[in-house]
């Protein structure tokens, strides 16, 4: 008799976007003539840019040449596009991440997720509201206990994030072991200032804590005294592991690639209290349950560090800038409160009249046809509030507008 | 203070592959005029085929135009990939596995390895020898206790594969959950016939054990008894997990794409013996924990099924086989013992003497300059055995041969 791995049968049985898709469909289906505007999911709907493709096919190209054909590549990813991630996303920042600490992988999330394969029993945190992946592959490698009524699992920790802390979580006196911040957020597009992130590095430093990073949308920090990378943050190597991705950068989301940068002076420590070096672990583990990402999608990725490339991402990140002023600009001629949306794709917006999240996303679904993502599903504390994503089209996003800009919204909802 | 996994700590600290290289390296940096011929690691040498390549360019166009951009695939894979390996690999060996039955991932490698994150506490047994992956992942998930002075790990169950059994193990007299099968065998080269697999899945059904069918080189099958697929066994569907790849198939080891099929009927148990869908697992794993293989990379991987695709393939196949055969020719007449290499790629080598696996390692390296791989890296069993690939280059083949054939084998060596 085969024993399952029991945790998994504590997970929600419902995946916010897979419930997200089929109330769309369901609405869909009864009203067929209707034009629904999509903001739930955080896709990209921008196509490479042309330096991208085209390094996209070279790198194609060598692979149907018997001189330049590539088999095995290192699992650690190719060390062009490991010194190129060095020298621009860190060196010229100020942040001294070598190449041999960067491992090139098909996902942030992937990487999220798989990171706990190497971590025993800790004191795990994640904010509230938080990415739901963190939470489920905690629940999944046995982190948690049951879910509760509240809607959080048993033994995990949850820091809020709320208006009066500005959605940025300061550390907390009690002691955590793994803590993940995710800045720029998702969902609530706030970042943290660099005088939050050091806090966050010195309580790491005296708790000899790990913070797990998530960078995934720093490209779209504008204002420059936000980090991009929690690198910039003195001693920060000593306590945490950064996760990057091309997803939402470069528009790779369908593409697949990103990073993980594991310092060599991370440590963690066996049950005897002895020290062992975290990189060789998550070496160990990338090399054995991964193969390393396709040579012509990283030929792609490098490209994004060239001139050319740089000016094209810039293009990209306009593009859905512009969205996002967009979207903004419309809340406030509302009256809706919100955060984000500056130096963040996604825009964390209050629900009206004090509705719950799931009634704003019926109610905006059945009189403007619009998508959203409910808050709540990133957790107990996203309960009245929604997510908007810049990463629509033009065309979608202006249409979206001019519908809330003519719904009367001072009647009674 | 974090925790680490304290079962990273039981790993060998050495891998069988980055110990070739290193030894291979230290000869030449001592020897930089000799030519080193390198039958070491299963690496394919041809390039990918031009109607491969041409899809594979489609692809990478597609993601360059708005509207045929690709952004997050089904985490399971494209339906059109899907369908056509139910319809090719399956159904046309009356194997009945639907689409939805079907996972593509970025590697056989990853999927051996991840699968076990949906398991509970279980008795694990492989062949010995095996693909050194199996037993690592073991180690890495808690199954086994640690590393016994016989170079097997305390918990694992080994059957032993050897000249007494033609190196494929008959079910025992014990109970095991999960049995690790691999056939065409990587490293020995010998598959299993359809009556020795039946054993194997009757022994299942009995036992309400899974078996974990590795056919990642199914390609290389030429006798039309050997079945290519698990399925192929009435059923098989009720006990087994298959895991295939393109990467020996079409040479996709740096292009990365396989698959993986949970059929829905599969059954797990919980602690208090209520069956639970393994299918649903492995689903909620690989949606949370994966994000789907590059939409390319799957164009790529689809042209294998069209007519001019399967042309190039069996060229492929053709190619490596040539290799095959001469290197047994060779083998006959400098009176080596060996199997495989008719239906798989590997051809598995008694050394001469009785020397040690890596005893003979060195001597080959040093006399022949040639690279095999110790078959005692495969487990203790593979102790006087030796691996040696065909996927070479026809040229490096011939050369090895000749020196092998020049060579006086009769001296005490």
């Amino acid at each position: 008799m085969v024993h399952i791995n029991e945790h998994y049968l504590k997970l929600e049985s419902r995946y916010l976007f897979s419930q997200i898709a089929e109330k769309t469909r369901e609405y869909q289906n009864a009203n067929p003539d209707k034009r629904i505007i999509r903001f739930g999911i955080g896709d990209t709907t921008q196509p490479l840019p042309p330096s991208i493709i085209k390094a996209f096919h070279v790198g194609v190209e060598e692979m149907g040449v018997a001189s330049s054909y590539k088999g095995y590549g290192p699992e650690q990813g190719y060390l062009f596009l490991r010194e190129l991630i060095s020298t621009h996303d860190y060196k010229a920042r100020g942040a001294d991440i070598s190449p041999n600490e960067i491992f090139i992988s098909d996902g942030a999330k992937c990487d999220t997720g798989n990171i706990l394969d190497i971590f025993g029993k800790n004191t795990v945190a994640i904010t509230n509201p938080a990415y739901p992946v963190y939470v489920d592959t905690n629940v999944m490698a046995g982190t948690t206990g049951k879910l509760l009524a509240n809607g959080q699992y048993e033994g995990l920790v949850y820091l809020s994030a709320n208006e009066s802390n500005e959605f940025c979580p300061t550390p907390p006196s009690e002691h955590l072991d793994i803590i993940y911040l995710c800045s720029p957020n998702n969902p609530t597009g706030v970042s943290f200032t660099k005088k939050q992130l050091k806090e966050w590095v010195d309580y790491a430093l005296k708790h000899n804590s790990i913070l797990f990073f998530d960078a995934a949308y720093e490209r779209y920090i504008q204002d420059s005294s936000i980090p991009h990378s929690i690198y910039e943050i003195p001693n920060a190597k000593q306590v945490a592991i950064e996760f990057r991705s091309f997803s939402k950068t470069a528009g790779f989301t369908g593409t697949r690639c990103a990073f993980t940068v594991v310092p060599l002076e991370l440590k963690g420590f066996d049950n005897r209290g002895n020290s062992v070096s975290i990189h060789q672990l998550w070496n160990r583990r990338h090399s054995t349950k991964f193969n390393g990402v396709s040579y012509p999608v990283q030929c792609a990725a490098a490209a994004i560090y060239a001139q050319q490339g740089k000016e094209e991402v810039n293009g990209l990140i306009e593009y859905y800038r512009y969205n996002a002023e967009l979207i903004k600009d419309t809340l406030q001629k509302i009256g809706f409160r919100f955060w984000g949306g500056k130096n963040s794709p996604y825009i964390w917006v209050k629900t009206p009249q004090n509705l719950t999240s799931w009634q704003f996303f019926d109610y905006l679904l059945s009189n403007l046809q619009i998508v959203i993502t409910p808050g709540v599903g990133f957790g107990s504390a996203g309960e009245n509030f929604f997510r908007i994503t810049s990463f629509g089209l033009h065309e979608d996003t202006q249409l979206a507008v001019k519908r809330m800009l003519s719904w009367n919204w001072h009647h009674k909802i």
